[in-house]
């Protein structure tokens, strides 16, 4: 059974989970959708009430009842590097790769659907509230009044994105910034935004789940820290290995199986009492930093994960392979 | 309890589903996610582990929690009439209302992630074989050999896209098209290309299924007819109620079931012999049409399920608000 990745070129932390499968004697077919149609083919019959389907990648050729599983890493945009590419060949494509997958029976880290879904950060605070994760109280509002009654309540503040992209091209991270006091909110009514309660922070944690299997990493934050997002202040101490506190395992386990992923990097914020409060859940967050940080192995665990015989974790996401047998 | 249609300002078929709510006395609210951020706002807050939400349009205001049902028929793309339209504003938009509409109890016609699954013609197809309905042979490659191999098994083809859009600006529908026996094939490996073999139909089947309502259209092929695309036939006769084959009717459910929609507009071609060929189904298929033919009262159905009270039927689309409580 051939484990498929989905992801771009250059993609030192796919290396080194395919280094692991190597190591487990897993056969791999690392392919690019934006391949599609130079270097990467596909083709799949449906006659007779059945299915069988190809792919072909680098001159290797898998059938896709045998694949065991899929990661969807850093997949590029299908058949953008094709010879003469457009918006249409590209959903084409798509279509014609990704319906063939969704048919497939492999399992998936992370299947498509729930990918999607779980970018939806308001989506993400009301599941963690769900699953009784500590979430700092939050709004996200186009009314300004809204904003003002709210900044009356938590004076200390801060502003992010509602989906984490970038305003300007080319597209980058958008720090989590602190809200001036006097703000007046006014600007709120042109766009949707997300203010949350700022978190006095003693460490950032990162906790990384791999199927069943949890890695946790703190990071202590400087005493006089102004810069609240951890990704754009200076370094200073390093991520060590940390364990889960038994209630935030818990609700990091609902999370995940109702979310139905098998793979998500979550950030939580370590205030002065030891809580530790959700931020958010990245499912498909870098890990190659923790791991070489910490020698958590995070990239084994997903070659181990990939490698594994059993049915997918997530049936409903993955509904038509498992559910009408 | 309030009914959310999500469409486009000018949707006649909306109206008719509209004309029915009222007359149940439910109330509804319809907004154009186009609108954000103007005419329509936002607002939700995470607080003490609960969630508030509310919508305004066109000066009425709602609470999430008040939501009964959400019927996503033509919505446009959020915040397109903005007075600074961005991608970026777009995309923050689309992020605030579907991510609070995910985080809410409704029921959704059709869930957005169940929607989206249900596009792929690829899934359609292995669904539609493992409900037990019959699907004609079909192949989908870039490979030219094996469209040559497949066209000498079944040399009546047709070619159809496989994503159903058009690749010129602005989008059209492009006709299903008989394939010419001489063809080569060898553009096949410039993008993937459907071709199935072709259905000798006597009639045309819309089956347009409201929950667990079948409504069942027949129009009567033309006896000499050439073009095997309905929707670009010349109007011939009418469309007429028809009854479901009993088998038909259960791969129809579980089609559904599995799919987790609530609505679908199935097409299929009747051959000599009776058989219903599975050739699509549409989750946002259109009704009206047909409701206006046969007199079935489709509109009426979408109504009164919008407004019943119970549980969503798709408990793992919508899994955050049903799975944990």
């Amino acid at each position: 059974m051939t484990v498929l990745i989905l992801t771009c070129e250059e993609d030192v932390t796919a290396d080194m989970v395919v280094v692991h499968l190597n190591a487990l004697g897993v056969p791999v077919v690392r392919l690019d959708p934006a391949d599609l149609t130079e270097g990467v083919a596909l083709s799949g019959e449906y006659v007779h009430g059945g299915f069988r389907g190809h792919l072909s990648a680098g001159g290797r050729l898998v059938g896709l009842s045998g694949l065991r599983s899929i990661w969807v890493r850093r997949p590029g945009t299908p058949a953008a590097r094709a010879a003469a590419p457009s918006a249409w060949l590209t959903e084409e494509s798509a279509q014609a790769l990704y319906g063939m997958l969704r048919g497939s029976d492999a399992r998936w880290m992370n299947h498509p659907d729930a990918a999607l879904r779980a970018r939806h950060k308001p989506w993400q605070l009301r599941l963690a509230q769900r699953c009784g994760l500590p979430v700092p109280a939050t709004i996200v509002t186009t009314f300004p009044q809204a904003a003002r009654e709210f900044a009356e309540r938590y004076p200390d503040l801060v502003v992010k994105p509602v989906s984490g992209a970038h305003p300007q091209d080319p597209p980058r991270a958008v720090p989590t910034s602190r809200v001036d006091p006097d703000t007046d909110f006014a600007a709120v009514a042109y766009g949707p935004t997300l203010l949350q309660r700022r978190v006095a922070k003693r460490a950032d944690i990162r906790l990384t789940v791999v199927g069943e299997t949890m890695h946790a990493a703190r990071k202590a934050a400087a005493a006089d820290a102004e810069e609240v997002d951890v990704r754009f202040a200076p370094p200073t101490s390093p991520w060590c290995p940390a364990d889960v506190p038994p209630r935030i395992a818990e609700g990091v386990r609902s999370y995940l199986r109702t979310a139905e992923l098998a793979y998500g990097a979550f950030d939580f914020a370590e205030d002065a009492d030891g809580t530790w409060w959700f931020l958010e859940c990245n499912q498909s967050g870098q890990f190659g930093f923790v791991e070489v940080e910490t020698g958590q192995p995070i990239a084994r665990g997903i070659a181990k994960w990939l490698a594994e015989p059993g049915p997918t974790p997530c049936s409903s996401a993955n509904g038509a392979s498992t559910a009408v047998n």
